[in-house]
């Protein structure tokens, strides 16, 4: 009880020191549909405790602006209408400042209930709001990453890059054949899709220790693999010539030499730091030209103890699909994960930019083939 | 010269006063590529000046910042590459003080010049610069509303809601057959479209002294005329199809009864005030529904001195064309206004949003027929 | 009454000898929303003749296929709901034999109504059917050279190739400026768009008395025009961009020479011979280059007298709008011409491919400045 | 041997049986871009044996039209250039007479081949092209059923309908847990996404001895399942909302009673016959709201024998992927279907369409999650 308090505050002073570097400028603006806004990112994670908790659990509560709702729903069908997707740049008001005292306002609630001997349902619920406002410190990083790339001055966030690198071992795990068990079986939270623990048979493979880096990367660009067909899906293929593209996001050629944009500005591409960034039809191409493969969720899962793992999200070989006795909740909740398991793909680990403590081997992330503007990388497998 | 200082001094600080009641969120999001951020029109306004007159005519001017003149060129292929105009709004730096910073800078260095003996090029340069900026100055009242209208919370930006009327004649003016002059003949400023003063011959025709009323408007809607293809151009009923339009923008029912988003907020439709925010599609199928037609521009212009104007633009039947012996200038101040000439219709008069003394008998305004987002409204002829 | 049988009865065969060349094959496929099959061209005149007159004349009608009015209304709103316009390629029934039918049927009929006194009305109707099916006539070539243009085989029409030239004068004609009369005035037949006949003033002005070659746009390309904005209207511009267009429709360069596709295969340009497939906004932008402009229709319908003119449809810089005291009838015909006066650009002239004495001095074409595909072509004005 | 031989004639005659019915104008038209005509069928499987073995393995072999491997080819990238996915359409030339010409042309050239020891490779090629073909021969009959569809005159292919039904157990096949073989493991034909045998981990289940039929289908209309999100993948959702769905594909209400298009006409639906026409999202949302799922394709090709199988093609909840150590090709054999494992469902079974001993166990059908076209329908498990 203690412990969840404290988890409660820190995470949300967490989501607030991210903002500390910004402009009131910098809240509002949406670069993409897929991405959304820091007072966004604020307003709809206090939103989460206010519509899932504080309403339900506190006797008579009185919803802090009832336009909120409206406002602050992100894709919750069961909690009524919302403003459409790409529109969430367009809120400047409540200004930065309201949402502020918004968060302040439910963060006083939440400390009230979760002080009085909250109920088992309100502590797995503020358990699932800390990780989901976790998830959102991930986002709102990457989010703002994206506006800013849309800006000719390459706007400095931090001092910190967000950019890894670890000493090249080229060493590849074995792993032998047998029937393991994958999904969660603890009793510490995990997500709904991680639940429905089950057997699955692996045949026996091999699993890079390593990460793709940026130099071996750029070999795969000076081979023309971007200009020839045979190495990508034939979807990749089309996204390519569609939105011509021809390296990472990102990257940028300055007189034949190699930059990217960071969150601490325009940078040399650093050979030795691992590629990020990447789209799954990359990381496929990329792994089909070299010889090998992508690992599936499940090889990654039974093999993540003998790795090092959390410099970038690892695309995986898997669609994003139900464990076997997956249960879709009733209510809102049960919209949380369960929808989406169609046309995404698996990446397992966490990146730089994941809040601490937040991932674990049975972690499924999930993201559409051709997304790039997470920290995004490569295991190769065989 | 006096006077242009003092005109120059002006329209500057009506921009910014323009802008007092903005907080400063308001100041960057983009909610639709033909509708800029505040922040931008500040700036570009003042780029106009620095890029047309500062850069050539004051030696060793040292441009404020060299990253502007990408930010904050409009649309002059002869300037230069510039930011796409949909991501006007990605733009959260330079911040909205560092943005009155550089008016500041401007119109310091734009004094100096304009008290030391300018040039001819230097005044007519600054004329149209100040025409340039009144011009913004009613974009930016109509940019504003349209991204204020986005939010559900109908943000209020003032206590005058820009809604006008006057009282109802019922009477036509009539006008006789001849030939006439239309366009620019004087020595005062003008832009370049409407120089080439030519002849026309017109058959004689009466036009209305009102113009059409909100309640006569709800009379066209409730004869079902929105669902009706036999008052519609063709393109236009596709634009309904393809839009769902069934009223004029920012109109809701609410209980059946109607009501329009303003810059006070949501208000019920005066009934007695003009209708408004009304593409030419709406206008050309509400007069033929009426049993009439829309002025001719040259019509408008010719009768202009006996009609009460400047309430709405007022759209008119006549495509946005060069006038005989209009001459395209070299240079960027080419691509002010020809390159326009193409599909799109003239409106003639003025609104209650644009600058004071900014039009004329012979003013000639051009949007595309299904825009909706300006003051625009509708004047009758047979 | 005998010339109009006979009148009915050429038109009638006529259409039916363009189509001797093609194969069944060729009757049906459509290459775009705006270029319908042969088939459809066939049986979309005769669904004219049938719904217009002889089920409104014909005491007791009993229609020939009760599914043809849907299949076969083009876009007549008040004449019922109609197939989709892009899918009437997939119309493989009725075959090509029934639609032949289905013409031998309505001429029977039409030919018992002529002859038997019928009233003024069905006299009318019946020269509009006509100039209706040799509108058609023009379209069947130019829809069928647009389909056959994608097939890389080039298939061959007929022998003649449809090009034209004509001694070069380099002469202007100059006109003195006056009032004038234009549009329709005589009892012969015209379209009602060309009716409302009324006096226009033109300043003075002189016109080519030849028609841009070949080989003068050929110079406009080498002077890289197409990739330079200050020749082009914004809209222009777009377009050429994000169509990635280069040169005229049907044009190819090989072993840098160029060659088009024409109704006898492809062929290499001939210089001599006048330019075709050209949009308004190529017709415009070559204008601009040379130093000249295109005439408005007007200036075209004054001079055409002593206008050598028929090889191509002249792009004016006219939109299509009401002539003052235009009239929208009442009932289907209204929708004939007045409802798409928005957007598009007034041709003057005829073509190689119009029907022989189809066109007049007041005739007004009309098509979207982007359109290529048919025989437009350019005369400029000074 | 013979065997091939025979089999190869009996393939070939039996694609041109399925046109018999046709007239010569339905060979060409495409509705869709996913839909090719028949006439591209019958070419491209041609085009498949005279590219991958005539060519190869016949001394001195000469094309027997230099220009159908552009027009025949369909999405090989390393045998060339080839026309737009969209406008297969468009080849009204070569005719069908040509088309049916170049079949026995190569027919002949087959079995004179096939006679002479050809070499294993041709063997293995020629299986491959009858397998093919056969795919074909399939396709064939649903993207006509598609074309058809959009004519308002309802034609009619043949008496039979295509559609199926059985008798109603009700009853479930209990599968008990274990590590089974999946993947193609004998020495007959199968596609190269069939190999890579391997074992997999299946949890004990249950699988529906019945398909879904009409009349259950119909209970989930009634139910408004198609108005409630919560049954819904949200891609799914999306699809629904974009495409205005309410029904399967061909089901038309009229006066309140369902009605499809089949292949022989506008038909009642058949309440006991099988669902079919079916998208992924609509077999998915089915099971969400009957309280069920879908079986995996493991679950499936496990229980197979024991099933009833072969009405429909039957929608899993596995994403079409590669198995363990599958091998891409190289050269032109390897875009056969490594290139699509994205995006994509998986199918098992076979349906009225397929032909006869073309599927098996291990057979992976699949086709992306929106697709309505085929025969598909619906098998529950749990």
């Amino acid at each position: 009880m203690e412990n969840l308090v404290q988890a409660y505050n820190t995470t949300r002073a967490h989501t607030q020191n991210l903002c500390k570097p910004l402009q009131i400028e910098d809240y509002t603006p949406q670069s993409a549909a897929f991405a959304s806004p820091p007072k966004w990112h604020l307003a709809h994670t206090t939103w989460f405790f206010e519509e899932l908790i504080l309403k339900k659990h506190v006797t008579n509560y009185k919803v802090f602006d009832p336009s909120y709702g409206f406002l602050f729903n992100s894709y919750y069908n069961s909690l009524g209408d919302r403003i459409q997707r790409g529109h969430r740049g367009l809120i400047t008001r409540p200004s930065v400042d309201e949402i502020y005292k918004y968060r302040e306002h439910i963060d006083r609630e939440m400390n009230v209930l979760l002080k009085n001997l909250p109920s088992h349902e309100v502590l797995a619920l503020t358990t699932l709001g800390i990780n989901h406002e976790q998830q959102h410190q991930e986002l709102l990083i990457t989010d703002l990453k994206f506006t800013f790339s849309h800006n000719p001055t390459y706007p400095k966030y931090k001092d910190t890059n967000y950019t890894c690198k670890a000493p090249k071992t080229n060493e590849w795990l074995e792993c032998t054949e047998g029937v393991f068990t994958v999904g969660h079986t603890t009793d510490d939270f995990c997500y709904d899709n991680e639940l429905g623990a089950h057997r699955v048979f692996l045949e026996p493979f091999k699993i890079a220790k390593d990460l793709v880096t940026n130099g071996e990367f750029i070999a795969f660009i000076e081979d023309n693999a971007y200009k020839n067909p045979k190495y990508w899906l034939d979807n990749g293929w089309q996204w390519l010539q569609n939105n011509q593209i021809s390296h990472p996001l990102y990257w940028k050629s300055i007189n034949g030499k190699w930059h990217q944009y960071t969150l601490s500005g325009l940078q040399p591409v650093d050979l030795e730091a691992i590629v990020t960034h990447i789209s799954y039809y990359e990381a496929s191409a990329y792994a089909f030209w070299a010889g090998y493969r992508l690992p599936t969720e499940f090889e990654w899962e039974i093999a993540a103890a003998q790795l090092d793992w959390g410099m970038a999200w690892e695309w995986t070989n898997s669609a994003y699909l139900p464990y076997p006795n997956f249960k879709i909740a009733e209510g809102p909740l049960g919209e949380y994960n369960g929808k989406f398991m169609n046309n995404l793909m698996v990446l397992r680990g966490a990146s730089k930019a994941t809040a601490a403590n937040h991932s674990r081997h049975t972690y499924r992330n999930f993201f559409s083939p051709e997304s790039q503007w997470q920290f995004s990388g490569i295991r190769l497998a065989k």
